[in-house]
Protein backbone atom coordinates (compact mmCIF):
# COMPACT_ATOMS: atom_id res chain seq x y z
CA UNK A 1 0.00 0.00 0.00
CA UNK A 2 1.12 3.07 -0.58
CA UNK A 3 0.28 6.55 0.91
CA UNK A 4 -3.49 8.03 0.69
CA UNK A 5 -2.75 10.87 -1.32
CA UNK A 6 -0.71 9.21 -4.04
CA UNK A 7 -4.38 6.86 -4.55
CA UNK A 8 -6.09 10.35 -5.14
CA UNK A 9 -4.00 11.02 -7.92
CA UNK A 10 -3.80 7.42 -9.08
CA UNK A 11 -7.85 7.82 -8.90
CA UNK A 12 -8.09 11.14 -10.60
CA UNK A 13 -5.69 9.43 -13.38
CA UNK A 14 -8.09 6.89 -13.58
CA UNK A 15 -11.19 9.53 -14.62
CA UNK A 16 -9.03 10.82 -17.47
CA UNK A 17 -8.40 7.39 -18.62
CA UNK A 18 -11.89 6.76 -18.30
CA UNK A 19 -12.69 10.19 -20.46
CA UNK A 20 -9.48 9.76 -22.90
CA UNK A 21 -11.60 6.10 -23.47
CA UNK A 22 -14.99 7.82 -24.01
CA UNK A 23 -13.85 10.38 -26.20
CA UNK A 24 -12.64 7.64 -28.55
CA UNK A 25 -15.76 5.32 -28.66
CA UNK A 26 -18.62 7.66 -28.80
CA UNK A 27 -18.39 8.20 -32.33
CA UNK A 28 -18.63 4.74 -33.27
CA UNK A 29 -21.55 3.91 -30.81
CA UNK A 30 -24.37 3.09 -33.65
CA UNK A 31 -22.23 3.99 -36.79
CA UNK A 32 -21.93 1.50 -39.34
CA UNK A 33 -19.57 -0.54 -40.70
CA UNK A 34 -17.83 -0.48 -37.37
CA UNK A 35 -17.58 -4.45 -36.23
CA UNK A 36 -15.81 -7.09 -37.83
CA UNK A 37 -14.96 -10.89 -36.42
CA UNK A 38 -12.30 -12.06 -34.54
CA UNK A 39 -12.19 -15.45 -33.93
CA UNK A 40 -10.09 -17.73 -36.95
CA UNK A 41 -12.69 -20.21 -36.66
CA UNK A 42 -15.35 -18.05 -38.12
CA UNK A 43 -17.73 -18.17 -34.83
CA UNK A 44 -19.25 -14.99 -34.25
CA UNK A 45 -16.85 -12.30 -31.08
CA UNK A 46 -17.83 -8.99 -32.59
CA UNK A 47 -14.88 -6.75 -31.53
CA UNK A 48 -15.36 -2.87 -32.15
CA UNK A 49 -12.36 -0.59 -33.94
CA UNK A 50 -14.06 1.46 -31.11
CA UNK A 51 -12.47 -1.15 -28.69
CA UNK A 52 -8.90 -1.21 -29.84
CA UNK A 53 -8.59 2.60 -30.39
CA UNK A 54 -9.63 3.34 -26.92
CA UNK A 55 -7.42 0.83 -25.67
CA UNK A 56 -4.36 2.15 -27.25
CA UNK A 57 -5.58 6.09 -26.15
CA UNK A 58 -5.49 4.18 -22.38
CA UNK A 59 -1.76 2.45 -23.29
CA UNK A 60 -0.58 5.65 -24.66
CA UNK A 61 -1.19 7.83 -21.27
CA UNK A 62 0.06 5.15 -18.90
CA UNK A 63 3.02 4.80 -20.75
CA UNK A 64 3.48 8.20 -20.64
CA UNK A 65 2.76 8.90 -16.79
CA UNK A 66 2.95 5.97 -14.66
CA UNK A 67 5.35 4.20 -17.03
CA UNK A 68 6.56 1.93 -13.75
CA UNK A 69 3.33 0.45 -14.03
CA UNK A 70 1.84 -2.42 -16.16
CA UNK A 71 -1.10 -2.97 -18.01
CA UNK A 72 -3.57 -6.04 -18.68
CA UNK A 73 -5.71 -5.91 -21.34
CA UNK A 74 -8.28 -7.26 -24.02
CA UNK A 75 -7.02 -5.94 -27.32
CA UNK A 76 -3.26 -5.45 -27.03
CA UNK A 77 -1.68 -7.58 -24.70
CA UNK A 78 -1.63 -8.41 -20.68
CA UNK A 79 1.15 -8.47 -18.08
CA UNK A 80 0.99 -8.29 -14.76
CA UNK A 81 3.37 -5.77 -12.72
CA UNK A 82 4.76 -6.46 -9.13
CA UNK A 83 3.20 -3.80 -7.84
CA UNK A 84 0.65 -1.38 -9.72
CA UNK A 85 -1.21 -2.92 -12.79
CA UNK A 86 -4.10 -0.98 -15.31
CA UNK A 87 -6.80 -4.00 -15.53
CA UNK A 88 -8.82 -2.33 -18.55
CA UNK A 89 -11.67 -3.05 -20.95
CA UNK A 90 -12.64 -0.28 -22.88
CA UNK A 91 -16.02 -1.89 -24.12
CA UNK A 92 -17.28 -4.86 -21.76
CA UNK A 93 -20.55 -5.99 -23.38
CA UNK A 94 -19.76 -5.51 -27.00
CA UNK A 95 -23.05 -7.30 -27.85
CA UNK A 96 -24.38 -4.41 -26.26
CA UNK A 97 -22.28 -2.28 -28.12
CA UNK A 98 -23.30 -3.58 -31.23
CA UNK A 99 -26.69 -3.40 -30.75
CA UNK A 100 -26.97 -0.43 -29.80
CA UNK A 101 -28.11 -0.45 -26.03
CA UNK A 102 -26.28 2.47 -23.58
CA UNK A 103 -25.55 -0.86 -21.12
CA UNK A 104 -21.96 -1.32 -22.21
CA UNK A 105 -19.31 0.22 -20.18
CA UNK A 106 -15.28 0.78 -20.11
CA UNK A 107 -14.09 -0.85 -17.38
CA UNK A 108 -10.67 0.60 -15.83
CA UNK A 109 -9.16 -1.15 -12.78
CA UNK A 110 -5.56 -0.29 -11.03
CA UNK A 111 -4.45 -3.51 -9.29
CA UNK A 112 -1.87 -2.89 -6.28
CA UNK A 113 -0.44 -6.40 -6.83
CA UNK A 114 -2.78 -8.42 -4.94
CA UNK A 115 -6.00 -6.57 -5.35
CA UNK A 116 -8.27 -3.98 -7.47
CA UNK A 117 -8.17 -1.09 -5.60
CA UNK A 118 -9.46 1.50 -7.82
CA UNK A 119 -11.79 0.53 -10.42
CA UNK A 120 -14.35 2.84 -13.00
CA UNK A 121 -17.36 1.64 -14.78
CA UNK A 122 -18.06 4.24 -17.57
CA UNK A 123 -20.76 4.74 -19.77
CA UNK A 124 -20.22 7.51 -21.98
CA UNK A 125 -23.13 7.68 -24.32
CA UNK A 126 -25.68 8.72 -21.37
CA UNK A 127 -22.93 9.79 -19.16
CA UNK A 128 -22.79 7.49 -15.75
CA UNK A 129 -19.79 7.05 -14.38
CA UNK A 130 -19.71 4.67 -11.57
CA UNK A 131 -16.85 4.57 -9.30
CA UNK A 132 -15.36 2.15 -6.42
CA UNK A 133 -12.54 2.71 -4.14
CA UNK A 134 -11.65 1.23 -0.42
CA UNK A 135 -13.40 4.64 0.76
CA UNK A 136 -16.66 3.65 -1.00
CA UNK A 137 -18.61 3.86 -4.28
CA UNK A 138 -20.42 6.47 -6.59
CA UNK A 139 -22.34 7.42 -9.75
CA UNK A 140 -21.35 10.69 -10.95
CA UNK A 141 -19.98 11.56 -7.61
CA UNK A 142 -23.44 10.45 -5.75
CA UNK A 143 -22.46 7.37 -2.85
CA UNK A 144 -24.19 3.86 -3.82
CA UNK A 145 -24.91 1.43 -1.46
CA UNK A 146 -25.91 -2.16 -1.46
CA UNK A 147 -29.53 -3.43 -0.34
CA UNK A 148 -29.82 -5.88 2.20
CA UNK A 149 -31.42 -8.92 1.48
CA UNK A 150 -31.34 -12.36 3.53
CA UNK A 151 -32.78 -15.11 1.51
CA UNK A 152 -32.85 -16.26 -1.83
CA UNK A 153 -36.46 -15.59 -2.25
CA UNK A 154 -35.82 -12.48 -1.84
CA UNK A 155 -33.66 -11.98 -4.49
CA UNK A 156 -33.26 -10.74 -7.40
CA UNK A 157 -30.75 -12.54 -9.45
CA UNK A 158 -28.88 -11.33 -12.76
CA UNK A 159 -26.97 -12.73 -15.59
CA UNK A 160 -25.23 -11.83 -18.66
CA UNK A 161 -26.51 -14.54 -20.35
CA UNK A 162 -26.95 -18.68 -20.37
CA UNK A 163 -24.20 -19.36 -22.57
CA UNK A 164 -21.32 -18.21 -20.60
CA UNK A 165 -22.19 -21.79 -18.46
CA UNK A 166 -20.54 -25.03 -19.03
CA UNK A 167 -23.43 -26.92 -19.92
CA UNK A 168 -22.21 -30.16 -17.60
CA UNK A 169 -21.49 -28.82 -14.44
CA UNK A 170 -21.95 -25.08 -14.30
CA UNK A 171 -24.90 -24.77 -15.83
CA UNK A 172 -27.16 -26.98 -13.42
CA UNK A 173 -25.52 -25.32 -11.01
CA UNK A 174 -26.89 -22.08 -11.57
CA UNK A 175 -30.08 -23.75 -12.08
CA UNK A 176 -30.07 -24.67 -8.39
CA UNK A 177 -29.92 -20.93 -7.95
CA UNK A 178 -32.19 -20.04 -10.08
CA UNK A 179 -34.66 -22.25 -8.72
CA UNK A 180 -35.47 -20.31 -5.89
CA UNK A 181 -35.03 -16.77 -6.54
CA UNK A 182 -37.64 -14.07 -6.62
CA UNK A 183 -36.90 -13.02 -10.32
CA UNK A 184 -33.67 -14.00 -12.48
CA UNK A 185 -33.27 -11.61 -15.30
CA UNK A 186 -30.37 -12.13 -18.78
CA UNK A 187 -28.41 -9.47 -20.49
CA UNK A 188 -26.77 -7.64 -17.78
CA UNK A 189 -23.12 -7.05 -18.64
CA UNK A 190 -21.41 -4.86 -16.62
CA UNK A 191 -24.50 -2.39 -16.42
CA UNK A 192 -25.66 -5.35 -13.86
CA UNK A 193 -23.14 -4.65 -11.52
CA UNK A 194 -23.39 -0.70 -11.51
CA UNK A 195 -27.34 -1.78 -10.70
CA UNK A 196 -25.89 -4.17 -8.13
CA UNK A 197 -23.17 -1.40 -6.07
CA UNK A 198 -26.53 1.10 -6.45
CA UNK A 199 -29.30 -1.49 -4.54
CA UNK A 200 -31.36 -2.53 -7.36
CA UNK A 201 -30.63 -6.28 -7.36
CA UNK A 202 -28.91 -8.87 -5.32
CA UNK A 203 -26.99 -11.32 -7.20
CA UNK A 204 -25.34 -11.72 -9.84
CA UNK A 205 -23.86 -15.22 -11.18
CA UNK A 206 -21.89 -15.52 -14.45
CA UNK A 207 -18.72 -17.69 -15.64
CA UNK A 208 -16.23 -17.90 -18.51
CA UNK A 209 -15.20 -13.96 -16.96
CA UNK A 210 -11.52 -12.74 -17.58
CA UNK A 211 -9.50 -10.15 -15.03
CA UNK A 212 -10.24 -7.78 -17.32
CA UNK A 213 -14.45 -8.81 -17.03
CA UNK A 214 -14.76 -8.55 -13.47
CA UNK A 215 -11.95 -6.14 -11.66
CA UNK A 216 -13.27 -2.52 -12.11
CA UNK A 217 -16.66 -4.20 -10.79
CA UNK A 218 -14.82 -5.49 -7.73
CA UNK A 219 -14.13 -2.17 -5.97
CA UNK A 220 -17.62 -0.82 -6.81
CA UNK A 221 -19.53 -3.91 -5.60
CA UNK A 222 -16.82 -4.18 -2.52
CA UNK A 223 -17.05 0.42 -2.19
CA UNK A 224 -21.08 0.00 -1.81
CA UNK A 225 -21.28 -2.81 1.01
CA UNK A 226 -21.27 -5.84 -1.49
CA UNK A 227 -19.30 -8.96 -2.14
CA UNK A 228 -17.47 -10.40 -4.85
CA UNK A 229 -15.79 -14.02 -5.31
CA UNK A 230 -15.20 -16.63 -7.24
CA UNK A 231 -17.73 -19.86 -7.08
CA UNK A 232 -14.73 -21.31 -4.58
CA UNK A 233 -15.71 -17.93 -2.06
CA UNK A 234 -12.23 -17.01 -3.13
CA UNK A 235 -11.30 -13.26 -4.12
CA UNK A 236 -12.81 -12.62 -7.92
CA UNK A 237 -9.42 -10.81 -8.88
CA UNK A 238 -8.47 -13.89 -11.14
CA UNK A 239 -12.03 -14.47 -12.71
CA UNK A 240 -13.10 -17.38 -14.09
CA UNK A 241 -16.67 -18.36 -12.03
CA UNK A 242 -17.97 -15.26 -10.28
CA UNK A 243 -20.59 -14.74 -7.69
CA UNK A 244 -21.79 -11.24 -6.42
CA UNK A 245 -23.65 -10.13 -4.38
CA UNK A 246 -24.91 -6.70 -2.26
CA UNK A 247 -25.47 -9.12 1.29
CA UNK A 248 -23.34 -11.34 2.54
CA UNK A 249 -26.12 -13.71 3.64
CA UNK A 250 -27.65 -14.29 0.44
CA UNK A 251 -23.98 -14.71 -1.13
CA UNK A 252 -23.05 -17.84 1.18
CA UNK A 253 -26.39 -19.49 0.89
CA UNK A 254 -26.07 -19.14 -3.30
CA UNK A 255 -22.49 -20.36 -2.62
CA UNK A 256 -23.53 -23.11 -1.15
CA UNK A 257 -25.99 -23.91 -3.83
CA UNK A 258 -23.28 -23.22 -6.52
CA UNK A 259 -21.00 -26.54 -4.99
CA UNK A 260 -24.00 -28.51 -4.45
CA UNK B 1 -58.55 7.89 -42.96
CA UNK B 2 -58.55 11.34 -42.03
CA UNK B 3 -57.47 14.44 -43.90
CA UNK B 4 -53.07 14.63 -43.46
CA UNK B 5 -53.03 18.21 -41.20
CA UNK B 6 -55.43 16.23 -38.73
CA UNK B 7 -52.09 13.65 -38.60
CA UNK B 8 -50.25 16.16 -37.96
CA UNK B 9 -52.40 17.42 -34.86
CA UNK B 10 -52.22 13.73 -33.45
CA UNK B 11 -48.91 13.69 -33.86
CA UNK B 12 -47.95 16.55 -32.00
CA UNK B 13 -50.42 15.63 -29.61
CA UNK B 14 -48.69 12.27 -29.00
CA UNK B 15 -45.69 14.04 -28.22
CA UNK B 16 -47.54 16.21 -25.50
CA UNK B 17 -48.75 12.60 -24.10
CA UNK B 18 -45.29 11.54 -24.28
CA UNK B 19 -43.92 14.49 -22.36
CA UNK B 20 -46.69 13.88 -19.77
CA UNK B 21 -45.57 10.42 -19.31
CA UNK B 22 -41.52 11.37 -18.80
CA UNK B 23 -42.69 14.17 -15.98
CA UNK B 24 -44.29 11.59 -13.81
CA UNK B 25 -42.18 8.88 -14.56
CA UNK B 26 -38.68 10.32 -14.51
CA UNK B 27 -38.61 10.65 -10.40
CA UNK B 28 -39.46 7.41 -9.21
CA UNK B 29 -36.67 5.64 -11.84
CA UNK B 30 -33.93 4.42 -8.77
CA UNK B 31 -35.61 5.40 -6.48
CA UNK B 32 -36.95 3.29 -3.09
CA UNK B 33 -39.69 1.53 -2.55
CA UNK B 34 -42.06 2.51 -5.63
CA UNK B 35 -42.64 -1.46 -6.20
CA UNK B 36 -45.64 -3.31 -5.25
CA UNK B 37 -46.73 -6.91 -6.42
CA UNK B 38 -49.69 -6.90 -8.36
CA UNK B 39 -50.99 -10.39 -9.06
CA UNK B 40 -53.16 -11.98 -5.78
CA UNK B 41 -51.55 -15.29 -6.10
CA UNK B 42 -48.08 -13.74 -4.66
CA UNK B 43 -46.46 -14.29 -8.12
CA UNK B 44 -43.71 -11.71 -8.81
CA UNK B 45 -45.25 -8.76 -11.53
CA UNK B 46 -43.82 -5.86 -10.02
CA UNK B 47 -45.69 -2.72 -11.09
CA UNK B 48 -44.65 0.81 -10.34
CA UNK B 49 -46.83 4.04 -8.80
CA UNK B 50 -44.98 5.50 -12.32
CA UNK B 51 -46.98 3.44 -14.19
CA UNK B 52 -49.83 3.61 -13.04
CA UNK B 53 -49.95 7.43 -12.27
CA UNK B 54 -48.64 7.89 -16.08
CA UNK B 55 -51.64 6.12 -17.38
CA UNK B 56 -53.55 8.64 -15.58
CA UNK B 57 -51.43 11.57 -16.60
CA UNK B 58 -52.18 10.32 -19.66
CA UNK B 59 -55.73 9.87 -19.73
CA UNK B 60 -56.21 13.31 -18.55
CA UNK B 61 -55.02 14.57 -21.56
CA UNK B 62 -56.80 12.71 -24.44
CA UNK B 63 -59.98 13.09 -21.98
CA UNK B 64 -59.53 16.78 -22.10
CA UNK B 65 -58.55 17.01 -25.68
CA UNK B 66 -60.32 14.46 -27.53
CA UNK B 67 -62.82 13.25 -25.70
CA UNK B 68 -64.29 10.62 -28.66
CA UNK B 69 -61.42 9.07 -28.48
CA UNK B 70 -60.75 5.55 -26.75
CA UNK B 71 -57.93 4.64 -24.34
CA UNK B 72 -56.38 0.99 -24.62
CA UNK B 73 -53.86 1.04 -21.46
CA UNK B 74 -52.85 -1.77 -18.84
CA UNK B 75 -53.50 0.01 -15.36
CA UNK B 76 -56.73 1.54 -16.00
CA UNK B 77 -58.85 0.22 -18.18
CA UNK B 78 -59.10 -1.14 -21.77
CA UNK B 79 -61.21 -0.12 -24.48
CA UNK B 80 -61.43 -0.14 -28.28
CA UNK B 81 -63.30 2.82 -30.56
CA UNK B 82 -64.82 2.91 -33.72
CA UNK B 83 -62.02 5.32 -34.88
CA UNK B 84 -59.23 6.47 -33.06
CA UNK B 85 -58.17 4.76 -29.80
CA UNK B 86 -54.90 5.54 -27.52
CA UNK B 87 -52.67 2.26 -26.93
CA UNK B 88 -50.39 2.67 -23.96
CA UNK B 89 -48.14 1.62 -21.50
CA UNK B 90 -46.22 4.34 -19.35
CA UNK B 91 -43.66 1.82 -18.63
CA UNK B 92 -42.99 -1.42 -21.43
CA UNK B 93 -39.80 -3.51 -19.52
CA UNK B 94 -41.35 -2.92 -15.93
CA UNK B 95 -38.10 -5.26 -15.32
CA UNK B 96 -35.48 -3.38 -16.72
CA UNK B 97 -37.42 -0.29 -14.95
CA UNK B 98 -37.06 -1.63 -11.28
CA UNK B 99 -33.48 -3.02 -11.80
CA UNK B 100 -32.46 0.87 -13.05
CA UNK B 101 -31.54 -0.22 -16.52
CA UNK B 102 -32.48 2.64 -18.75
CA UNK B 103 -33.84 0.55 -21.66
CA UNK B 104 -37.49 0.45 -20.87
CA UNK B 105 -40.00 2.79 -22.91
CA UNK B 106 -43.39 4.58 -23.12
CA UNK B 107 -45.54 2.72 -25.67
CA UNK B 108 -48.44 5.44 -26.83
CA UNK B 109 -49.95 4.90 -29.80
CA UNK B 110 -52.54 5.89 -32.43
CA UNK B 111 -54.95 2.71 -33.96
CA UNK B 112 -57.40 4.28 -36.50
CA UNK B 113 -60.02 0.81 -36.21
CA UNK B 114 -57.73 -0.81 -38.29
CA UNK B 115 -53.90 -0.12 -37.92
CA UNK B 116 -51.60 1.48 -35.38
CA UNK B 117 -50.93 4.92 -37.29
CA UNK B 118 -48.57 6.61 -34.95
CA UNK B 119 -46.36 4.72 -32.59
CA UNK B 120 -43.87 6.77 -30.01
CA UNK B 121 -41.05 4.66 -27.99
CA UNK B 122 -39.74 7.20 -25.41
CA UNK B 123 -36.86 6.89 -23.25
CA UNK B 124 -37.28 9.93 -20.86
CA UNK B 125 -34.16 9.42 -18.75
CA UNK B 126 -32.05 9.39 -21.27
CA UNK B 127 -33.86 11.15 -23.70
CA UNK B 128 -34.64 9.36 -26.63
CA UNK B 129 -37.61 9.48 -28.20
CA UNK B 130 -38.34 6.84 -31.53
CA UNK B 131 -41.30 7.83 -33.60
CA UNK B 132 -42.77 6.08 -36.15
CA UNK B 133 -46.00 6.91 -38.86
CA UNK B 134 -47.40 6.22 -42.71
CA UNK B 135 -44.27 8.62 -43.66
CA UNK B 136 -41.27 6.71 -41.56
CA UNK B 137 -39.78 6.72 -38.23
CA UNK B 138 -36.92 8.56 -36.39
CA UNK B 139 -34.47 9.07 -33.51
CA UNK B 140 -35.03 12.26 -32.21
CA UNK B 141 -36.11 13.62 -35.21
CA UNK B 142 -33.30 11.67 -37.31
CA UNK B 143 -34.50 9.12 -39.75
CA UNK B 144 -34.06 5.71 -38.81
CA UNK B 145 -34.10 2.83 -41.45
CA UNK B 146 -33.80 -0.96 -41.09
CA UNK B 147 -30.63 -2.88 -43.02
CA UNK B 148 -30.87 -5.48 -45.46
CA UNK B 149 -30.52 -9.01 -43.79
CA UNK B 150 -31.40 -11.67 -46.79
CA UNK B 151 -30.96 -15.06 -44.63
CA UNK B 152 -30.93 -16.12 -40.94
CA UNK B 153 -27.45 -17.19 -41.09
CA UNK B 154 -26.94 -13.25 -41.18
CA UNK B 155 -29.45 -12.34 -38.83
CA UNK B 156 -29.46 -11.24 -35.44
CA UNK B 157 -32.27 -12.25 -33.21
CA UNK B 158 -33.57 -10.89 -30.12
CA UNK B 159 -36.12 -11.51 -27.44
CA UNK B 160 -37.20 -10.08 -24.30
CA UNK B 161 -36.69 -13.79 -22.21
CA UNK B 162 -37.34 -17.17 -23.39
CA UNK B 163 -39.96 -17.49 -19.97
CA UNK B 164 -42.29 -16.21 -22.42
CA UNK B 165 -42.44 -18.67 -24.86
CA UNK B 166 -45.08 -21.66 -23.77
CA UNK B 167 -42.32 -24.88 -23.15
CA UNK B 168 -44.82 -27.31 -25.60
CA UNK B 169 -44.83 -25.76 -28.87
CA UNK B 170 -43.46 -22.03 -28.63
CA UNK B 171 -40.38 -22.36 -27.08
CA UNK B 172 -39.41 -25.61 -29.41
CA UNK B 173 -40.37 -23.07 -32.28
CA UNK B 174 -38.27 -20.28 -31.04
CA UNK B 175 -35.55 -22.79 -30.50
CA UNK B 176 -35.44 -23.80 -34.17
CA UNK B 177 -35.31 -20.13 -35.47
CA UNK B 178 -32.09 -19.66 -33.05
CA UNK B 179 -30.47 -22.68 -34.10
CA UNK B 180 -29.92 -20.68 -37.38
CA UNK B 181 -29.12 -17.04 -36.40
CA UNK B 182 -25.94 -15.45 -36.18
CA UNK B 183 -26.14 -14.08 -32.67
CA UNK B 184 -29.36 -14.58 -30.30
CA UNK B 185 -29.55 -11.98 -27.28
CA UNK B 186 -32.42 -11.96 -24.24
CA UNK B 187 -33.32 -8.88 -22.54
CA UNK B 188 -34.72 -6.17 -25.25
CA UNK B 189 -38.36 -5.58 -23.84
CA UNK B 190 -39.66 -2.26 -26.38
CA UNK B 191 -35.74 -1.34 -26.59
CA UNK B 192 -34.88 -3.62 -28.91
CA UNK B 193 -37.16 -2.93 -31.89
CA UNK B 194 -36.33 0.92 -31.80
CA UNK B 195 -33.02 -0.63 -32.50
CA UNK B 196 -34.51 -2.98 -35.16
CA UNK B 197 -35.52 0.56 -36.55
CA UNK B 198 -32.83 1.89 -36.47
CA UNK B 199 -30.86 -1.20 -38.64
CA UNK B 200 -28.93 -2.54 -35.45
CA UNK B 201 -30.51 -5.94 -35.32
CA UNK B 202 -32.46 -8.09 -37.83
CA UNK B 203 -34.87 -10.07 -35.96
CA UNK B 204 -37.37 -10.36 -33.04
CA UNK B 205 -39.51 -13.27 -31.87
CA UNK B 206 -41.68 -12.63 -28.57
CA UNK B 207 -44.84 -14.29 -27.01
CA UNK B 208 -47.40 -13.46 -24.92
CA UNK B 209 -48.11 -9.99 -25.80
CA UNK B 210 -50.94 -7.88 -24.92
CA UNK B 211 -51.83 -5.09 -27.51
CA UNK B 212 -50.35 -2.21 -25.36
CA UNK B 213 -46.69 -4.30 -25.77
CA UNK B 214 -46.94 -4.22 -29.54
CA UNK B 215 -48.68 -1.46 -31.15
CA UNK B 216 -46.73 1.95 -30.98
CA UNK B 217 -43.59 -0.36 -32.26
CA UNK B 218 -45.25 -1.30 -35.23
CA UNK B 219 -45.61 2.41 -36.91
CA UNK B 220 -42.00 2.36 -35.86
CA UNK B 221 -40.50 -1.01 -37.85
CA UNK B 222 -42.74 -0.46 -40.19
CA UNK B 223 -42.12 3.63 -40.72
CA UNK B 224 -38.08 2.17 -40.88
CA UNK B 225 -39.06 -0.17 -43.48
CA UNK B 226 -39.43 -3.25 -41.40
CA UNK B 227 -42.29 -5.76 -41.04
CA UNK B 228 -44.47 -6.77 -37.67
CA UNK B 229 -46.79 -9.39 -37.91
CA UNK B 230 -47.99 -12.48 -35.87
CA UNK B 231 -46.80 -16.22 -35.44
CA UNK B 232 -49.38 -16.48 -38.53
CA UNK B 233 -48.04 -13.63 -40.38
CA UNK B 234 -50.78 -11.68 -40.37
CA UNK B 235 -50.14 -8.02 -38.87
CA UNK B 236 -49.53 -7.56 -35.29
CA UNK B 237 -52.05 -5.25 -33.63
CA UNK B 238 -54.17 -7.99 -31.66
CA UNK B 239 -50.59 -9.07 -30.42
CA UNK B 240 -49.96 -12.54 -29.02
CA UNK B 241 -46.84 -14.02 -30.71
CA UNK B 242 -44.90 -11.56 -32.55
CA UNK B 243 -41.96 -11.78 -35.20
CA UNK B 244 -40.68 -8.53 -36.51
CA UNK B 245 -37.83 -8.02 -39.19
CA UNK B 246 -35.39 -5.26 -40.50
CA UNK B 247 -36.08 -7.31 -43.76
CA UNK B 248 -39.01 -9.13 -45.62
CA UNK B 249 -36.79 -11.95 -46.77
CA UNK B 250 -35.46 -12.87 -43.44
CA UNK B 251 -38.87 -12.14 -41.70
CA UNK B 252 -40.66 -14.86 -44.63
CA UNK B 253 -37.55 -17.68 -43.46
CA UNK B 254 -38.30 -17.49 -39.78
CA UNK B 255 -42.16 -17.50 -40.14
CA UNK B 256 -42.01 -21.07 -42.27
CA UNK B 257 -39.60 -22.30 -39.37
CA UNK B 258 -41.80 -21.32 -36.76
CA UNK B 259 -44.71 -22.89 -38.14
CA UNK B 260 -42.55 -25.92 -38.52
Amino acid sequence: MVASESYDDLLAFAHRLADAAGEVIRPYFRAENETEDKRPDGSYDPVTLADKEAELAIRALIETDYPGHKIYGEEHGAEWGDQFTWVVDPIDGTRSFIGGFPTWGTLIALNDGGRAVIGIMDQPVIGERFVGTPDGAWLNGRPLKTRPCASLSEAVLYSTTPDMFEPDHDLPAFHRVEAQVQMRRFGGDCYQYGMLAHGLNDLIIEAKMAPYDIQALIPLVEGAGGIVTNWEGERAEMAGRILAAGDKRVHEVALALLNG
